[in-house]
């Protein structure tokens, strides 16, 4: 399997983690560790920056996880940005997932603050990952502006309904030049699997995880999927066909 | 992950192969030990009885295989049962995989023909696994009849179109009380994952591995996608959501 | 729009109706009338053959109304073949719809039982329109003992699911020489109209106009999109595509 | 049913219909006239502003057709804001179609052009209709803008796909305050009639009817399943179940 790179830096797991939701920040140290993830996300607005050992942050502390923060709350690109800088220094990392999301409800993203965000933190020297809907017209817009990947959504997040924007997202795949992560929505192993069959560089996942109820385990299971689902892509799927291939009848054999 | 129990045998692996269509019998070999499957089915329209070193059986000699001889091409109960007493003579074991399919054209299963054929070969000491179509109400009177196990079809053979019958699935999973195994469709490794996602005991795969660029590779990917599935099925995943649960702003942390 | 002709006998609508679960038979009558119906299902135990005017058949007594007693309930042949010779004198009507389910919690058809009484009734005269799964091999079996025509099932019967069963409806579409009814599952309009612009010569509903709010408000509706889908069909809809034709720029305009 | 009211004018039909891609003026303009459609899109790439009496414009000169000039092919904000301001001289409409897609392989809108275009235009006393993604954070900001309507795709251009971006339609049009307009995509009377039974207000439809075999016919084929469609939203569809309500024996019936 080819390494993934983003902005410059590689990656051997596809998988990356939300932390968001899980019951105890010990399952969520667990689902960490169980899914090989190299890439997690951290909630802003759950970390607190005047506590020096800040008890979310410490279960993160390992060597092979790179630490995204990101900006879940925000409501517009000033938020966002005025976030992105307090989290650079309190955390040490130039990393971020972009979030901008007015609406409490369903949470999702928008376009136009998002796209001024990402032109504004990648002049700022931010390695921006930006949380959009699968609009193949703002991922190019992202790319011009900087963006280090692209981070479209599979459903209303928190759904686990799946790939649901699948027709939007093998659009996206095929004319993106920065790695293309699915990040909404997905809610099932099968459904990260198909997200990489589909040629997708990259899956987010959490509810599907912290709401499991083993979430180590379900970890674990993803884990697997991204991989099958990334080794799938490379061995090139058979295409999808009409009917089978006509058979021969039994008579021979009956007849030896 | 608790072992499959199929007529007292146990298998570790959930994943069965199919032998048609591999570019070579090597690729089929390669393909068979990079899936870990330990229950490989082969036509016995392809098998050459008069030969002492058949070359497809040559290939499958690993002591973890266990040979399912099928009777694809058989289009009545009748043929079908005169070949597996053939069978069951040369190929030393009582194992079948019954296929009954009057129509070459679509490979559709005869559920009549099937089931009388299940009964006789019952009584015969044979250990019967069925194809047939995703039928609950014949799955039930394939149990009577003394089946080990259904094989329900995802889609149309050879098509790679998934999990169509997945509404008759989830119902023949909910009232089985043998091993379920889905058998035909299968034509990437999420769908595998999917299958076994839902409670299905195991997936029978051909098409999708054989006509893959890379067989081997493809094997290994159904193999992780299995284990991946079932997995998730024993972890236990949520519900799916019609939203997300509210999200809280980014305030306090802008405020800190 | 052609018209469609079961067993000799000419129909001008294509929606067929069934009778069950309405709030009142008033409200039953009104959606009859309103579906446009010329054929209405009627379960046999439902009717009281002592009384001289039985209440459900009085509303059902419209000049252009053929009448379909049902053996809803029955769980073998032997069942559905007396209540049918008790129905055929009482009602005065050799026409059936034959339903066969052991299974009171999904009422999914029993193959070999409704392949046997097709069978028989067939011989003894019956006009005989048996609802089945959507299994092709059964229908050309059912085609060769004699059935009027054949009412696949969408989807389990009252989930209002839809055409669940596609891939299976299109092949049996394909290969008969009888008159294809999709019969149960049908939960919208717009799945009425999708089975009939995949070729289906007519659809069954009940569930969905007897449970919504308006009933022969409903029941209109589905008359229209029958209508819809029944054209579409005759004006050949034109295949999906991957993407647009490509579009020339505004230019022209803007120069002029 | 009520009717749909769009900047105070009201329409009977809620079927709109495109006049691109059909195989003579004289087909089209027999397509609109068996749609009973009252608003209809005219690409001003395709008028032709010098001649007096441009050949597609006569023929949609009926007194019950709104015309409404698209600006397809318009690639920034800035190109359509001239071509609408060409168009309103030149027909004698304030109405647009707004579509900008700098992309001229998908055709898919410009999500950040497009609200500026919106917000220009509206302040200039146009009637705006914008074609869009069917992102519901963009439709909000679309209302703010001062948009008269949203026209949300319901998948790729030209592709026939159906509604593939239902699970953003559902949120759009229950927090929409304008009309909601599913505008590409549909490629069958069963998808129109779908989109209107989610509660869609009406639907636009082109290449399904331009490209059928019988434009004429399609185009009437449209206009019953988009009545059914809504008559369907009106009387409020149950939802769908898991399994049938359970049904009682025939033991009743054969006793009598």
């Amino acid at each position: 399997m080819a390494a993934l790179q983003i902005a410059g830096k590689t990656f051997s797991s596809r998988l990356f983690l939300g932390t968001g939701k899980f019951g105890s920040h010990q399952e969520m140290e667990a689902s960490v560790l169980a899914s090989g993830s190299e890439l997690v996300t951290v909630a802003l607005k759950r970390v607190d920056l005047q506590q020096e050992h800040d008890d979310i942050l410490q279960h993160l502390h390992h060597p092979q996880v790179q630490l995204l923060p990101n900006t879940s709350g925000a409501r517009q690109a000033k938020e966002a940005i005025l976030a992105a800088q307090l989290a650079r220094e309190a955390l040490e990392t130039n990393w971020l997932k972009l979030e901008i999301h007015p609406d409490p409800k369903y949470l999702l993203p928008d376009a136009l603050e998002t796209l001024k965000a990402t032109e504004a933190l990648a002049k700022l020297g931010f390695i921006v990952l930006p949380y959009i809907h699968a609009d193949p017209v703002l991922c190019k817009q992202l790319e011009d502006a900087g963006t280090a990947a692209v981070m479209p959504l599979g459903a209303p997040i928190g759904t686990n309904k799946g790939l649901r924007t699948l027709d939007f997202l093998e659009i996206i795949i095929a004319q993106s030049k920065v790695p293309v992560i699915v990040d909404a929505g997905i809610g099932a192993p099968s459904q990260a699997a198909q997200a990489m069959e589909l040629g997708a560089d990259a899956v987010l996942v959490n509810t599907a995880i912290a709401t499991a109820q083993y979430p180590a385990r379900m970890a674990a299971a993803f884990k697997l999927a991204v991989e099958a689902g990334r080794q799938a892509y490379e061995a090139a799927l058979p295409p999808v066909r009409a009917h089978a291939m006509a058979s021969s009848p039994l008579t021979a054999f009956l007849d030896a």
